[in-house]
């Protein structure tokens, strides 16, 4: 018989001592999120194959997990294609399900709408250290604020959560898509290449500043256009002084302002305006964020303001925010703090075998005694090599009561 | 575009108020079970297709939702069988995992090993009121003790769990396998059909005791047999004296007893020994328990001892003893019970559209200094329909503070 004993590729078993920490992340994180006045909400993680298809999740959408039709549905099926077997598959983010979830919901949920989920995604990426196949997710979103109440409550708690975990000395960083928009029309770039270009751009830290102009030049961008633009980054760092040449509503850039100020006053978190952010996603349309750890070249946590996005689905204009903590990576700094908890007091009691029903009746009564009193307490049968049993129950923190 | 606004057949999206729910009955859960020295493990929801397929699963394993292969293994195939497309599956149930993850890591667990899992599994059935899709389990486990010490700390567990969410008269009922069996031996009946006798005679409930014997009578028992097992259930329902003429092992029986007496000593329950209790799979080995809340024809609770089951797949011979709660029915129960939960104070800043920015950074400080002192507090725009606004955060259980 064929039975394998290890997670399937990409994905992992948790034992108890990493459970421990995941869940105590999470308490933290829904208390928190709780008291900004957030509820949270929870989606399948088995979403129609058309929804997973529809160019919302870019390169996602080639990494999803399909699931076979079944029965009659899959006994009729001509098999050309892959699609025609499937009619259905695993989630690769959240923002998907929360769509739908909303769309199907709106007239029972309050307007503005907090929403919290917690949840795991799949993608069936090439396993390497710290990308796994199931990753856990959790997102924060305000639906329905057209204001930036929303990016300022949405940082705040974010920020709050962290510093809950004894993370200290963060870095916020923010821009606008529509001050990337306008930095483009000010060196005279082509705005229909947009994406691509500030994808290239982006990895300035990655292949340095001449690959960059190279590839953008091989994308008939005159290196004129691409010098006038990375001479902005010359520029103040202060937005009102940046933005003061470029063809830009004031309103942007004072609302982009007024988030970093009142942020500021009410974190202690370093918070800048930085030119050169961008964020993966096409979809969003306004202010975009995301927060650094001292020491750390990525972001743990990353989002912005995405107003058409629920329109598209529904045909209802619904202005939407958001924010993603990248929970794995989280986890794995936390490990490396070598957290402790503070632990109940715990005790084993180590019975000898062969009791009478009398005796057995006293320990088993004193045991859940101790329980009534907010203990730990487990039982177990003295073992023939109890130095051996004692050791471990006292790596495992337990106090020993022998019976 | 297409776009579907509902969840994939039989799956369902959790709203803030059905979640608050859940969460209220699984910190209780996790609470209680960890007073009881459990641990916490979490496995993927996705599994080696060769390990859904085993035979342990039952009638479960025709319910698969199964995962296509990829990239090139998938181009490779050559579709003759649906398996061939296939490489893994959403697990069915917490036990497969459970047994794939005691395997792999018994080095590094506790000896015996108490472990809790709380995950979603997912069965591709007919939908109808009560089943679903996908479905929350919740198993208790206790892996390596031979001793009734397991049967015990269970039951009392469950039972513990299910009165702290003010749950009252409970009945446990409580057999065990090879009583089941020393039953058929005395009324003559042939083991080898053990499992399809038992499951015709569990169905004297639902089609009465005529059907029942005429059903059995079809698979060639003789209908004096059947009536010599059925006088069984008039007698005595003191598990000793009921077994007294079966050819049975007096050790089985004081087991059970034993288990009866000290189970009824540590909790507020009825508790039962039933012949006619049998539990529908086949690899429990020893004690069988299931347990009913007043006024309900169908267990919250089930579970038994399953000891040769971890031996069939790892060659190590383990006890092991399991206990799984019906955390969907357990639901239904709640939302008709109408729990009110104690809420914290609750206050929703409601501020006029166009503050200047010195106003905006006087509330947000307010509301952070509210939230610091552990109340929940949420800002929005005041809309232009107040009326309706105050009415929606009122039913909300919101305090309006307006500026």
């Amino acid at each position: 018989m064929t039975f394998i004993k290890t997670p399937t590729k990409g994905m992992r078993d948790f034992l108890p001592k990493e459970m421990e920490l995941r869940e105590y992340v999470l308490n933290i994180m829904k208390e928190t999120y709780k008291q900004f006045g957030f509820e949270q909400i929870r989606t399948p993680v088995v979403e129609h194959i058309e929804n997973l298809t529809s160019n919302q999740g870019g390169e996602n959408e080639k990494l999803i997990f399909k699931i076979l039709k079944r029965g009659e549905k899959l006994a009729k099926v001509e098999y050309s294609n892959e699609n025609d077997l499937v009619d259905s598959g695993l989630r690769y983010d959240l923002t998907v399900p929360l769509t739908r979830l909303y769309a199907n919901n709106m007239q029972n949920l309050p307007f503005p709408f907090r929403a919290f989920q917690i949840g795991y995604s799949y993608r069936a990426e090439r396993p390497q250290h710290g990308r796994y196949r199931e990753l856990m997710q959790c997102d924060l979103d305000i639906l329905g604020e057209k204001t930036n109440l929303a990016e300022i409550e949405l940082i705040t708690a974010v920020i709050t959560f962290l510093q809950r975990l004894e993370f200290q000395n963060f870095t916020i960083k923010i821009n606008d898509r529509r001050i990337l928009k306008a930095m483009l029309e000010y060196a005279n770039m082509p705005l229909s290449q947009m994406d691509k270009i500030l994808i290239t751009i982006d990895k300035i830290d990655k292949i340095g500043i001449t690959n960059v102009k190279e590839e953008l030049q091989k994308n008939d961008i005159p290196l004129e256009n691409i010098e006038k633009y990375l001479g902005l980054f010359n520029k103040s760092k202060d937005v009102k002084n940046f933005c003061k040449d470029l063809p830009i509503d004031t309103q942007i850039v004072d609302n982009l302002e007024q988030i970093i100020n009142i942020v500021l006053e009410n974190v202690e978190a370093k918070i800048e305006f930085d030119p050169t952010l961008v964020r993966g996603m096409g979809y969003y349309t306004g202010p975009i964020f995301e927060i650094y750890a001292d020491g750390l070249d990525s972001a743990i946590a990353g989002g912005g303001r995405y107003d058409k996005m629920i329109e598209k689905y529904t045909n209802m204009p619904v202005s939407a925010c958001g924010f993603s903590i990248g929970f794995e990576r989280l986890i794995l700094l936390l490990e490396q703090k070598n957290i402790t908890f503070k632990q109940k007091d715990k005790y084993c009691y180590v019975i000898y075998p062969n009791k009478d029903i009398e005796q057995l009746k006293t320990i088993i009564k004193e045991v859940n005694d101790l329980r009534k009193q907010e203990k730990i307490v487990k039982v177990v049968e003295r073992s023939k090599n109890f130095k051996h049993q004692k050791e471990m129950l006292l790596n495992e923190e337990y106090q020993i009561i022998e019976k």
